[in-house]
């Protein structure tokens, strides 16, 4: 564990982006002040709880770490002030967002190795952690996960957390990997973004008229 | 803990009410028995549940008390018979819907600050408590989580928690404390269904014909 | 425990089933590749993960049972591949899921025992276990819960975990009490099926206009 001080201010500056982004969500669907601070909250701490109820470490992070909070509180309020500003200025919380999906992936595959957990299982991990808070946010917000239908975002978090599985395996220490892991989830998401790059869908074929 | 008596007795009365609100949520969306039953069960013990999971208290309260599964699905077979009647007695569920929000607040926040969580999760922990089992109802019943978008509910169980941790903090007995504390929810929830107060909405603003 | 090996078979069936039944409702939802590889394992793990968060059994039970997740991703890769084909083999489909949902409510409630819940609490994990998968597959894809609205199915599970369990209190061995509980669970779920049983509705009768 013990990641490098860039890693822990990376990881709080995911943890605010998610909160912006849970919401944001939530505004759109004209929720109260409690439920737009709810959702913040929700979708920044959501993903790495998960991973630590299936791993059973408790109590989850977050509950020793009110920093986490204040910070997801922070961002829901930037969030319900800067609304108007923020249509225009979606380009940074893209990126932004990508910043923290590499971060968390990383994150999540190293708590999870922490906690025994195989390799494998420590790549899945890493998904969960980066994505499962929006997944969270969606189902909430009664709409169905976004993460689940469209681009190469959670498919960045899994090949980044295997990037990082594959570094540790060949003997890299864990910050070194860490760094160039989370560098690779980032491109990846990057390049989703600027070429407008997406997940093949692989439902039926439609027609014409479909 | 060791809450006194009358707390036990207001608590399964608030199992109850949150069942038959379930119930009735599941009734109205079709459900057949096993479902109404489960969603009965599910808005009465999910809140707590929740939280145990959240702070790692295992295995979850309920499993443990097969009263608490009895009451429930006491509430879920009294909405389903009575439930022309309840119609007409909507009034007097929303005062016991009220009770039970008041209680599970303060019974949210006493095990959190048992199970060693700081001031501030354990207030939050009270609001999981009193408004989650809700939550997971509408999530299930493919609905807009309510209490995200209304009236003043999750705020009077937060505002309630925070009282009960600052009666505590000034050196109140538990007792007094969870009383008054259960009171004050109680007065705040009042309030807003006597005076149709809401919780401020944020969202952006809408032109005449919106 | 100890299940005897046709039932460790069986119980892998079920899973690959429940992952193909997964990942064909996030197909007909226009997810992509990695929505319905992450539907196909939901549904295939998610009940027995719902019973071990809340029996407090961690790590979950597919941390350590890399062959479960695999078995889940080939489901949902037949799924994907065969997709044309299935619709026209839905009978087998549906036969293979009375199976599984046969085998996992027996487990689940082997499980619970295992953990120290008392009889009724198993019963209710048999069919959280059997069930719970397929609620987490609908929620994540934005629907209301199949089984909470149709047919004699958790109910199947609900009366063969309560067979097991009282097979098990009249003295019988776990394995033919698992064995006779499993047909028993297979034989209602087949009857159902067959004589197209549902179970009552319970809500309001609605008038010839309605």
């Amino acid at each position: 564990m013990d990641p490098a001080p860039v890693f822990v201010v990376l990881s709080y500056i995911g943890l605010f982006v998610f909160a912006v982004s849970g919401a944001l969500t939530a505004l759109r669907n004209d929720m109260d002040i409690f439920g737009v601070a709810m959702i913040g909250l929700v979708t920044g701490v959501g993903g790495g709880t998960i991973r630590d109820v299936l791993l059973g470490s408790f109590p989850v992070w977050w509950i020793a770490d009110p920093l986490a909070i204040a910070i997801c509180a922070a961002g829901a309020a930037v969030a319900v002030v800067a609304q108007p500003a923020i249509a225009s200025r979606l380009k940074a919380l893209i990126w932004a967002d990508a910043a923290g999906l590499a971060v968390f992936a990383i994150i999540g595959a190293q708590a999870a190795l922490a906690a025994g957990a195989p390799a494998l299982i420590a790549v899945f991990m890493g998904a969960v952690t980066a994505t499962f808070g929006g997944v969270l946010r969606d189902v909430l917000c009664n709409e169905t996960p976004l993460i689940l239908r469209e681009e190469i975002y959670a498919t960045a978090a899994l090949i980044g957390a295997g990037v990082y599985a594959g570094l540790l395996a060949a003997g890299l220490a864990t910050g070194p990997a860490a760094i160039a892991a989370a560098l690779a989830t980032f491109a990846i998401r990057a390049a989703a973004i600027l070429f407008d790059i997406r997940s093949p869908k692989v439902g039926r074929p439609r027609g014409p008229g479909a």
